[in-house]
């Protein structure tokens, strides 16, 4: 299963490819910072980080993306930057057809980290180690879709097995409501029978 | 001049197209809001906003498109998703060189109605007058859109015109800053030579 991680940014979008191998064996493909000048108009900058996204997509033929989860918290003009890089990402891949997951940053510092509130330093440390690298990746951001990648591999295989439980219990529940009822309308017939 | 107004969002996405006659003269070309499931993941209801701001932009071939500006206001969630539609809208534009402007939601009030704080009410009745509207648009999202697009036709050509003063204010305040160096250096030789 090979994953590109998206860190959405106007000013800088992390992209990181990943392949997932046996157990939780992960190997770095490619990883780069695209970056659009602050000072040209939004729907360029869109255009810019949409184009690149779609070069990934052609050149690496990733199976699913993974994108960062934006929250409004410190600075909202940024945030909302940030949330219109992220929505063009995520455009490009389902015009692709492929599955688009979102995950919050404290899910992937998690998965990679063992700790939702790990730092940036010890999210790039780890992310190093797991996929044996020896120069760090830089800017933070570069790591950071590394890590949403790595995030992605080990989380979706649980996600999918939850929902397919889910399904299950659902079902079972349906079959045993209907159960019910069949028995209840019968009773029913016997009595007006009697 | 013809305009698409777009007001942003997930599960309804408001679409206006308006042309801009002599003076302030508007006319209605189209009006719609596309939807999407709610119940649809985030990356497929996005292509299905992109695919119907292509087919508009394709269909009624607008000279610009105006996207209102969104604020993390009320519900950060909601922001959020407003902010990436509004993101696949430019991009759409971009891809085909059209200029996309943001406009806030008071710009786009104080436009139509003269007040920055007009109601819903107000919006949609200076929008049915301005139009010649005898049926109200419905949802409001659909007269947000042609308010939007309203907005821009009688805006940018104000925008333009400051836009170009201000480039030549800029333009005289470096020439002069120019002759200033120049009679300085010159004061500066004769002082020397004498």
């Amino acid at each position: 299963m090979r994953v590109l991680g998206v860190d959405p940014g106007l000013t800088r979008c992390g992209l990181g490819v990943v392949d997932g191998g046996t157990g939780r064996t992960v190997r770095a493909v490619a990883v780069d910072v695209v970056r659009t000048p602050p000072d040209a108009d939004l729907s360029v900058r869109l255009l810019g980080i949409s184009d690149a996204v779609e070069r990934w997509l052609d050149r690496y033929k990733p199976e699913a993306v993974a994108v960062e989860r934006v929250f409004a918290q410190h600075n909202v003009r940024t945030a909302m930057g940030t949330a219109q890089a992220g929505g063009v990402v995520a455009l490009a891949a389902a015009k692709r057809g492929l599955p688009v997951v979102f995950h919050t940053p404290s899910e992937v510092k998690a998965a990679v980290t063992g700790s939702g509130r790990a730092d940036k330093a010890q999210v790039t440390g780890m992310v190093m180690r797991l996929l044996g690298l020896e120069v760090k990746p830089h800017p933070a951001d570069a790591a950071d879709a590394l890590a949403l990648a790595i995030c992605h591999l080990w989380r979706e295989p649980m996600r999918v097995r939850l929902a397919e439980a889910e399904a299950r219990a659902a079902e079972i529940a349906k079959n045993h409501k209907a159960r019910l009822a069949a028995a209840a309308k019968q009773a029913k017939t016997q009595g007006a029978a009697r």
